[in-house]
This record gives structure tokens, C-alpha cells and sequence, in this order.
């Protein structure tokens, strides 16, 4: 994933992408009707570990209470404010395939404070086509339009790979800040502007990576 | 992501991380007749900094040559050995809707040492409907019979998420040792099982923090 390790102000990456695990939990536990938790509930429920989970939560400035815990409600509006989640983001997905269309389908955004507002596709056959509930396939040509008329400053990339940089570019003219992307090329973007990469084959590497190591236990150890 | 920041031998995993970007950056050094790259080339082509870049190379134990830089297909032909590319990876791909199709296509697994052989989904209907080229729905209830007869040891998780765990559950029982989960939630496995977590939600929420900070630059910093 592209990026630096920390923030210069605020939180570290690695707790900011810690919290919507957190926030998925207390909102199953809000459900269950339970008022406070533990921080071995949070890690049990994530699987984080518990110092990972109290030191992510100091940063919020949230310690809990000795022999009672965190408060549930408290605890999920504190992080929903500390992740943007008061505000409602929206965003342009680019690319309609397989991918595009699982990702518009994908459970969870809406109810986490982003709502893809359009869907575009270079490929003109496919113009009108329906992808979700609400949503059709747009013009590529209008990304322009569609980026300044309806407030995105999120882009969900899932073109082909030799699309990607190009599309980058007329996101980032348009004024897109931020992109999630999926293609396994790592965007050129001005300072300013984030990106935030999936690279599955790389994924699926480092599985490969594990797995070779298991089956080879008296591999010599790399010097490092 | 699941999983501890460093392997208690060998590479770290942010090194493990980065080595598939640089593998894919070598390829394409040696298609455009490329001898040497320097440490500087392979940053500008993957986004990473070229301290990383040196960094991670030498836990392979490549430092390069001062004037002259890395050998290509050296370099190459090293990372591949890491990161277990010399073997080939049998993976079978759970849940065959329009993530799982997309997945099943996506570029480059076959050229990174793993090849998809089975898909599976619990759908009775979709029986024989064919994927890719090459590959059509198998039934759910045949996993265990397709992990052992096909030497399946990575599995990628792609079903709704309730059904997630169980089918983790099926999947080690199998005998798979690594899955890459799609889902979003906490699988869990029990020691020896690695699992890698992509989970889009997340990302986007980080990509959604992030802009937060972007309107509000004045915000006061959260102590930690």
C-alpha cells in the first residue's frame, strides 16, 4: 500500500486503519443492546490484539474505564468523527467490469459514510447499462462534469491497467483528492492528492511467500 | 491486514509486501532489453523510496554495484526464489459472484507463479457455468475432495460475509494453509493458517479520513 507510515499530524495510518474494524464491532454490539466493552471484546471481534486495540483507542484520546471498559456509543461516535464518517463522501467509481460492478455492490459503504454517486465506463456500448439500484453507466467523457457537479473528491479506480495512470490524471484535473486503487501499477498523483492501492496478485504473493516457507522449515534464514 | 509485522525468520513482510512490485518492475526492465536498473529506477516504478528499495534488497542480500547498479535478471530471478514464484500455486477461488469473476480474471496471476484451478460457489444453479476460460463453477460441497486432489494450499475467500467463516472452516479442514479473504471480517484459523484481509470498506475509510484532514486544516491534532 502506497503511502506514508504516519500522518504528520494526527493519527497513524496503521490505527486509522484499525478504526473502522473497531467501529464495525461496536456497532454489532450496540446491536446486541450492550452499553459498555472491553478492550479483549474490540480485539476478539477484530482480530487485533488487545494492546493494539488500547493503544489505537488512547490516540483518540479514549482510555476507558478501569473494571468497566469503553462506552459503546461513546466509543462509535468518537471514531465515526475521527474517520470522516460525519460527513458523507462521494464517490465516482471508473471501470464497469467484473471488478467495478463488484465493488459497486460491494456492502458496507453506504452504511459508512461513503455513497458511489456515479458509475463510468469508457466502453460506449455499455452506456445506460444498470450496475445497482440507482446507479447507470455514465460517459467516461463526462468524469469532468460528473466530478464537479456532484462534489467527488473519492475515486474508486478499477479500469485496465493501461488506463490507469491516464484516467489518474483526469480524476486529479477534475479535483478528485483521493483514489482507491486496484489496478496493479502504482499511480504518478501530485502532492495532495491520496492513493490508496489493492494490488490482489501482490496479496496473493505474500501467501505464496508463507506457504513456501512452510513446506521448506529448514530453509536457510536471508541475512539481513 | 491480518498477520504480525515481521516473520520470526527470513523477510519482513513490508519487505515480502514489496518484492511482487519490484518483481513486476524487473519483467518489465528485461522486456525493454534492460542489463541493470539502479535502486532510483526501481522506486520511480513502484512508488516506493529508494531507501526502501535498497533496504529490501539486501535483506535478499543484493547491495548492488556502486556506479553499475542491480543485474535484471539476477535480481529477478532472486525475488522469484523469495517470495516462492518457482513454484507453481494451486488456488481454488470460493464464491463466484461478480468479485469472484473478477478475481478468476484478474491479469497476472498465472504469470506470478499461481494458477487458479477450481471455482466454486454454493449456488445448486450455476453448476457448470463457465468463469474464465478454462474453469467452470464446481460445487461447494466438493471442496474438500478438489483441495486434496488438486494440492490446493491457497485459497481466496470471496463469499458474502456470513458465510465467510464457515467456509474458512471447510477450507482448513481441507487442508488449505493460506487465504486471502475478501471478506469483511476477522477469520479465524488456527495456527499455520495465514490469512490476508483486503478489505475495500476499510480502505476507503482511511482514503475518507484523510480528506477530513484536507477540509479541515486547522483541526486540532488528536493527543496520543
Amino acid at each position: 500500500m502506497t503511502g506514508a507510515s504516519t500522518t504528520d499530524r494526527g493519527l497513524p495510518n496503521a490505527t486509522v486503519a484499525r478504526l473502522p474494524l473497531y467501529l464495525r464491532a461496536l456497532t454489532q454490539l450496540r446491536a446486541t443492546g450492550s452499553a459498555t466493552c472491553s478492550s479483549d471484546q474490540l480485539a476478539e471481534a477484530t482480530g487485533v490484539s488487545s494492546a493494539n486495540v488500547r493503544k489505537d483507542l488512547s490516540h483518540l484520546g479514549s482510555h476507558g474505564t478501569r473494571g468497566v471498559g469503553y462506552d459503546v456509543a461513546h466509543l462509535q461516535a468518537e471514531i465515526a468523527q475521527a474517520i470522516g464518517q460525519t460527513q458523507e463522501w462521494n464517490v465516482v467509481l471508473v471501470g464497469a467490469g467484473h471488478l467495478g460492478k463488484a465493488l459497486a455492490a460491494y456492502p458496507g459503504f453506504a452504511s459508512r459514510g461513503s455513497r458511489i454517486v456515479a458509475v463510468v465506463d469508457a466502453d460506449p456500448k455499455r452506456l445506460g447499462e444498470q450496475v445497482v439500484d440507482g446507479l447507470v453507466i455514465e460517459s467516461a467523457d463526462d468524469l469532468d462534469e460528473i466530478v464537479r457537479d456532484r462534489a467527488v473528491s473519492i475515486a474508486i479506480l478499477a479500469t485496465p491497467t493501461h488506463a490507469a495512470q491516464d484516467v489518474a490524471d483526469r480524476l486529479v484535473a477534475a479535483g478528485v483528492t483521493s483514489i482507491l486503487n486496484f489496478a496493479p501499477v502504482a499511480l504518478r498523483v501530485p502532492d495532495g492528492v491520496d492513493v490508496r492501492q489493492v494490488d490482489v496478485a501482490a496479496e496473493l504473493q505474500i501467501l505464496a511467500y508463507h506457504e513456501q516457507r512452510k513446506s521448506s522449515p529448514r530453509e536457510e534464514a536471508v541475512s539481513g
